[in-house]
């Protein structure tokens, strides 16, 4: 059942061809994101040319300023919502100091764009955005414990447990994922002009995407199956390999995108298609993180570079080879901005470059 | 800041004496609860005198049965939350082995009672009863983990982690967490009576107070201040005993009371009143903890008994003597059933019963 998360991506990269559509559109238009890789310049410009924008709305809008006033943002409502100095003082600095390690904050920038495409003012899911990176930073401060991942480094600094020791650093986690509902759940997190007669039922439907995308329907479970395979020799089957990252990484983009459109009132027609778009770009951030595991280095990454071949790690590189797992991601890209064809173009600029952007960042 | 959570507790033990409404009133009607201890049939006698309800009331009142039930329907609920047998397998497991444990569902039953004495039907607040006793399951097995507490029996059974391993049980503990959450925020939970214009803003509520009592103000920061005192030599001053105990084990307490007072619709004055009886039977709980853990032995306990003796534990009983301890919690308890008065004697025999059962509780 929980194997049905995606269930055409795995028969789509058994069946190829991956990119059919793109393929079969006309090279036109020219945009930002070709620009900055032009040996995707055709397939870009069959994605804007069917799914999103005209020409001319692309390269208007400034997606590296988008970005970096919503991380800022975000930055201010995570930096506010766990006090700093106060008692018991390791407990917050350890979860300062992992919730505030930089990071691009890709899901919070979901949230609040998608809220944004369902017709909400962003504001509305600041708090909801700060929770999914809390989320987010919580599994990663368990996913690094030394009985998990045995991690050391992440974001290019000492993982949690490296500065603070285990034990804090699994009860940081635990602080970091209840702060998160109860930002959610927190009145005072919202601003005043949220419809009063609508926002409970909302957030409380929020809150269940949030909550279902962590346990064993989600993070956890990625992470369970993910252990399972870690240290065996034996080859990962796709559809494992499938079911591990659709549940350790798009299922929080998945919520992420899901809870911003609740909040801003999207219709459930509009929730649907837009958890298509995110659970086609969950699976492609991780196609492309498995990408750069084997084309970059650890400084480039700011995290250990190589360690899936050395772990022996089943990769889509591994199983596809690095071509076929880049037409993949192409693949998946075109999917993703499909479905945002039907929303108002500009207000789905931000998705479609967030979109690009996951499947082009270079770490 | 934090430390204000019961501020009045520490001074009144430190003031003395221990309770003086009980002992100025005049002993008067028996109980059941004063049947099954003879020695305290003074003190009950007066608070049920001046607290709750007539005699007759209470002796009609059949606690085992009551908490029998509550038990069962509880059980219930939690064995249908997690798939048995389904993908992945270990998770489910290790998640239902230490939720299926048995345990007195003694939060759960506060929840329940709470939402009655409110004015709602039990059966409202049956999810989110499931949902405390998934936050305290996490927390019994986070704290039980090697890193921590290091402890290798609960219940009378093997800790999670002893079955299961260390990963699991932290992933485990994790997806505990989230099912509560998702189990208060699903519209699935409720029956279909409960008002549909203002369920959504009590569940928002109640999740609020779960999540409150679960990070830094709450379990997990007792739990923190706990660790920082062990294997220490120096005596923890009485303040610092009370902030743990606050925080570790009277935080859900409370968070399980006021729940079921919001989902029963109480009126903020109730949902007050009915605070500080969950306050003082939370305090009560861990003092009465001490005590048995000098007193049992592990046999009758279910789990290591004079452990905190062995580590060099602040106790209760270590700091103030048994016979002041014993005092203490009879303190507490008149405190308790005095907020109980006011509310329909009828549906506040349980919570009654409750502040009862947990102060002379054998195990």
């Amino acid at each position: 059942m929980a194997m049905a998360f995606h269930p055409l991506a795995a028969s789509r990269v058994r069946l190829g061809p991956f990119f059919p559509a793109a393929a079969a559109a006309a090279p036109s238009a020219s945009s930002v994101a070709a620009h900055h890789h032009p040996h995707h310049r055709r397939r870009f410009s069959a994605i804007v040319a069917t799914a999103a924008a005209s020409a001319t709305a692309i390269t208007e809008f400034d997606f590296k300023a988008y970005m970096g006033e919503r991380a800022a943002t975000v930055n201010r409502a995570l930096d506010a919502a766990i006090p700093e100095g106060e008692p018991p003082k390791a407990l917050h600095d350890a979860m300062r100091y992992a919730l505030l390690a930089g990071g691009k904050r890709v899901r919070p920038a979901l949230c609040l764009a998608a809220c944004g495409v369902a017709g909400g003012r962003e504001a509305w899911a600041l708090a909801p955005a700060a929770a999914v990176e809390m989320v987010h930073t919580m599994s990663l401060v368990h996913d690094d414990l030394p009985c998990m991942d045995d991690d050391d480094l992440r974001r290019g600094k000492p993982t949690c447990h490296v500065v603070y020791g285990e034990p804090i650093a699994v009860l940081a986690g635990d602080a970091l994922l209840s702060l998160a509902f109860h930002h959610m759940a927190s009145i005072g997190s919202y601003p005043p002009d949220v419809d009063p007669d609508k926002h409970p039922a909302r957030v409380v439907r929020a809150i269940g995407e949030l909550a279902r995308c962590i346990g064993s329907e989600g993070l956890v479970a990625g992470q369970v199956v993910d252990l399972e395979m870690t240290g065996t020799s034996e080859i990962v089957p796709l559809e494992r390999l499938e079911y591990i990252h659709l549940h350790k990484t798009a299922a929080l983009l998945e919520a992420s995108v899901v809870i911003g459109a609740i909040i801003g009132g999207a219709t459930d027609e509009q929730i649907e298609r837009l958890r298509n778009y995110a659970r086609s770009i969950g699976l492609l951030f991780q196609v492309v993180d498995d990408i750069l595991d084997v084309t970059k280095s650890s400084e480039e990454l700011g995290k250990t570079a190589g360690k899936d071949l050395a772990s022996d790690k089943t990769t889509y590189p591994k199983l596809l080879g690095l071509d076929k797992s880049r037409e993949f991601a192409e693949k998946l890209l075109s999917d993703a901005t499909e479905q945002l064809a039907g929303f108002d173009k500009e207000k789905a600029a931000p998705l479609l470059h967030l979109a690009y952007y996951i499947a082009h960042r270079q770490n």
